[in-house]
């Protein structure tokens, strides 16, 4: 029988270091040429394997996919694009398998967060209703950390890394100015509908006069009262106060504070916006002057400070991910194992598909410290290992040297 | 006659190096205990001065001066306060005198941007009326870039890299998302009423298809209508566009597209929020849908990205000016020179105070394209010397580990 090729895509909102899943996946299929054919990957995802645009990874160097290590966001293109209930339209199931069949494809690793984990199990499920032999393996990547079972989710610890490094950077920029002008800064960071980006900017306050002195979580419903007290005590005390608000905050009814009018196609509101509403709040009813910034892409694109210990779990991933294949592992998806916290262990393992679609795991109540406003020991205990380590790419002309792939699709 | 104290202070907005030239400062004064008595900072600023309120630096261990080096945002707390004209009122100046006397002041070293040193120059001359003798000097400093005679100035350098890094990151990450979600990013960078630090987001753009393929400059009036059309035709094109927007953006009728309310203390209106307002405007015009991001202070405070060549500049302008003083300089900012741009060679110079005072640098005609969206291959061949090299902070705990001072105040 002759070997059949890998199909990986990637999906979703991409992190600084998803291509070093791929890169550990393209190099671990490289070192199996008698077990596996060629690597090829969806142009933009899932929707590449619809269209047929498929990528032929055989014509990128070794060099090359090397360097996707340490190149952020997604080589190959992502996409936003939910499958039906294969209940009610199976055409794109049965178009997928027609696809994977046409281009002997036998291995599906789908590289994503929950939504994907989703659609990689109603594909392994519809394969084996249609009788197609295919081995489906998920890749979790979330910069949002809500994916259920593993202990982390690859792209998280470099955000929390980012958003940590910045707060701690811009607090000292306000607690310059605080005398005579800025008093209050807001940085917005993402996270949907948990906390565990903004939980991250936490770990910048090692004693509470440092910032992050408020940190402002979609787990606590927005008490505007209560909080223009906690930052009126901050300028107070400490002459300033720095604030981290996630995107996903919302009022004692449970809507979000606000959102813009766009929606993706998983039906999801795009939020973005919360962080100039909270600094004008101050400034209306407490007088203070405010700075604000919102990290948007920059936080998730940001592999020139990405946390090395999330880019080697990622990058392990990959490696596992066709390790996993041939040990016959089929309709799971790979996640961290943490070992011990201190000394900081983990290993990868795997759950079936089935637990893990579309469950979202918020920051534990007790992550979150009583008054609301910011996080425990417990919480710093977890996160502190993710954000460990630099793992700087090279520069060339004083930027970031990312690789641009040929990306040359599959022409049959 | 017993050696003079010197007196620094810090001015303005801070910048990532702005403590790098403190470090190189206070080192330098150390290596002349026959020469100077101790270095006095003023706490907040000039405020510090006019308050007495000034820190004694001798009680700041060697290694903790050091740190200073790596470390971002102003270590002694900077002002906005602007000193009237002593033609209409003498009273802060005798004040300030008064207090240099005191504490046996006989050097002035004022660390800051345009507004600083006019308030140099204008202590320098009353200082002269008043039979005072005190040696002024100016020391640059201003994300902004827009002092004149000065090649660049200390903190723009990091300011461009980070800038630069940045656009380059978000834009492979909205590439990645095009096909089926966002197409259109907007990065709203400061930089007042020039272009320098917009300019600098050009850099990341080795070709046509590179993030950015839109700069809008404050120097160049906005027309809506060409910059959708440049939008539209970079999307057809690329598939994406992502834009580096400078806050100072104008109409044609020189007024400002977005502003806040809130003014500083020298009347300037406080910028922020124009990212938001060019997003929507494509999206509401053209349909495609954007992510936005305001990078504010965590532009300048980024330490973590600064340029080395910047950080060097910083610090030997701390050290030179120590040497100026023992050379007899007066009334003089000193200024970076550029002796050659390949290899790029610099040299520390200075110039009278009275030549800088007040006066604004624009980006020049010919550093931006013809159909002004873009820099020119002129304005890429002064900038990019100044965004070369990486001088990362130590880390600790997975963050950088920046000094916090004892700052102890004299007491007389």
């Amino acid at each position: 029988m002759s070997t059949k090729n890998i199909f990986y895509a990637q999906s979703g909102g991409v992190t600084a270091v998803i291509n070093a899943t791929a890169c550990g996946l393209i190099e671990a299929a490289r070192q199996h040429p008698d077990k596996f054919g060629k690597v090829l990957v969806g142009k933009n995802g899932i929707i590449g394997a619809l269209n047929e645009q498929i990528i032929d990874t055989s014509h990128e160097s070794d060099a090359d996919i090397a360097k996707l290590r340490h190149t952020p966001a997604g080589a190959f293109g992502s996409c936003r694009h939910k499958l039906p209930d294969p209940q009610k339209d199976m055409a794109p199931y049965k178009k997928l398998i027609e696809v994977f069949k046409k281009y002997n494809i036998g291995y599906f690793f789908y590289n994503g967060g929950g939504d994907s984990q989703d659609t990689s199990h109603k594909i392994s499920q519809v394969s084996k209703q249609l009788g197609y032999d295919l081995v489906c393996i998920g890749l979790p990547k979330t910069i949002d950390n809500d994916l259920p079972v593993t202990d982390t989710c690859p792209g998280f610890g470099s955000v929390a890394k980012y958003v940590a490094v910045s707060i701690r950077e811009a607090g000292l920029d306000v607690l310059s100015m605080a005398e005579s002008s800025t008093k209050v800064f807001v940085m917005e960071v993402m996270g949907r509908h948990t906390g565990w980006i903004a939980a991250a900017g936490g770990l910048a306050a090692e004693s509470s006069q440092q910032a992050p002195h408020i940190i402002l979580f979609p787990e606590v419903p927005f008490d505007q009262e209560k909080f223009l007290a906690k930052v009126k005590h901050s300028v107070e005390k400490y002459n300033h106060c720095a604030i981290v608000v996630s995107e996903g905050l919302k009022d004692k009814n449970n809507n979000l504070l606000q959102k813009s009018a766009n929606k993706d196609s998983f039906g999801h509101a795009q939020l973005g916006g919360i962080g100039p509403l909270i600094a004008n709040m101050v400034t209306d009813n407490l007088g203070y002057k405010n700075h604000w910034a919102v990290c948007d892409y920059l936080q998730r694109a940001a592999r020139h400070i990405a946390s090395k210990t999330d880019v080697e779990q990622s990058y392990m991933l990959g490696k596992i991910a066709i390790k996993a294949a041939l040990d016959g592992l089929d309709n799971v998806m790979l996640t961290i194992k943490r070992e011990s916290s201190e000394p900081y262990k983990w290993s990868i393992g795997n759950v079936n598909l089935a637990e893990v679609a579309n469950v979202e795991k918020n920051l534990p109540k007790e992550f979150i410290s009583l008054d609301g406003f910011h996080i425990t020991d417990k919480c710093r205990d977890y996160l502190l290992p993710l954000i460990q380590g630099e793992d700087y790419p090279p520069y060339k002309n004083g930027l970031p040297d990312y690789v641009m792939l040929k990306n040359i699709l599959m022409s049959i």
